[in-house]
């Protein structure tokens, strides 16, 4: 196994990953939630789009054996692996300078919105916009009376997801920085969490 | 009240709406789903959006009440008055020349990216991208077990919901071509629907 590498607390990652490779997510503290992004590394104006996969997947939550496809309906990850019991989400945007704004907080705040932009940059590279993110372990349930709300996530520490690369591509990650709801646990603790990519 | 104007059958149609003024728009046969998206008039890269909406709304769909928002979480159309029964959806993407081929489509297909490209060049604009649409009339359950299906409209003829503008805005619509799924009702026929701009 390749070395892990760190999506620190708060912060972002990016990687590039060749096509068959996968990449192990893990929530290595167990309650951290990770906004994921993936560009087609030959044209990063194709990236994953979670309003194309809900199409094709007919399902707000991807398990194992789904494809997340991208602007343009190719397959670009398979989720092969799924130790986190299941829930994540699709629906919610990536928070962003705005939320914190709405929340209450006055000046800066850290937001994954930033952070898959900075992560991009630090290997040289421009997301052209922020795409609705694949939250993974993040916890939005979809009520029958069609609410939604903001929960801790069920995972445990060391859980992961393994995502299957099918394309080159680039993947961004950001560790939630969100600590006034409780999407990254009921004590309001962003964590770093891991990741590592495998043959 | 004014003119009603057409949004033909397959076709795309956009227009400029004042803040304060409403915009009605009629399921004018019952069973046409209608993309719809609104743009900030002043600055095109500012757009009505589903997963920042979404997230303040707190639902899948909005209702009577609800504030549609943009991608910098700024309040961009409210939805006033509904007669159609409520179901609409936020979570599914535009159709694309890519669903059709999908679908066993060779060679061309109207759908709704064209038409909304297509209808704000027809009034000297450029859409910075296809965000994804508010699709008024469209019936995507989502069911308890996070599954999702394409179902014919519950709308009846004449229907209509009401948006009021909350900023200067340009809003686009497109009659879907879709005639392969059963989601224009299971006539699988697009039809022409009609909107109104009111003081």
């Amino acid at each position: 196994m390749s070395q892990p590498l760190t999506i620190p607390a708060r912060r972002g990652k990016a990687h590039r990953v060749a096509k068959g490779e996968t990449v192990r997510v893990i929530n290595t503290h167990g309650e951290q939630v990770i906004d994921t992004w993936a560009f087609n590394a030959e044209d990063l104006t194709e990236f994953m789009s979670m309003e194309h996969s809900r199409a094709h997947m007919l399902k707000i939550i991807p398990v194992v054996g789904d494809i997340l496809r991208t602007n343009r309906r190719r397959p670009i990850l398979t989720l092969v692996e799924d130790t986190s019991g299941g829930i994540h989400d699709t629906i919610i945007a990536a928070c962003d300078r705005h939320r914190y704004a709405f929340l209450g907080v006055e000046g800066h705040h850290d937001n994954c919105e930033d952070n898959l932009h900075a992560a991009m940059r630090e290997i040289g590279l421009e997301a052209p916009e922020t795409p609705s993110p694949l939250n993974l372990f993040m916890n939005i349930p979809v009520h029958p009376d069609r609410s939604v709300s903001f929960e801790a996530p069920v995972s445990t520490p060391g859980s992961f997801v393994r995502l299957k690369a099918e394309m080159d591509l680039v993947i961004a990650f950001s560790a939630c920085p969100q600590d006034i709801l409780p999407i990254n646990g009921v004590g309001h603790l962003p964590t770093e969490a891991h990741f590592v990519v495998e043959p």
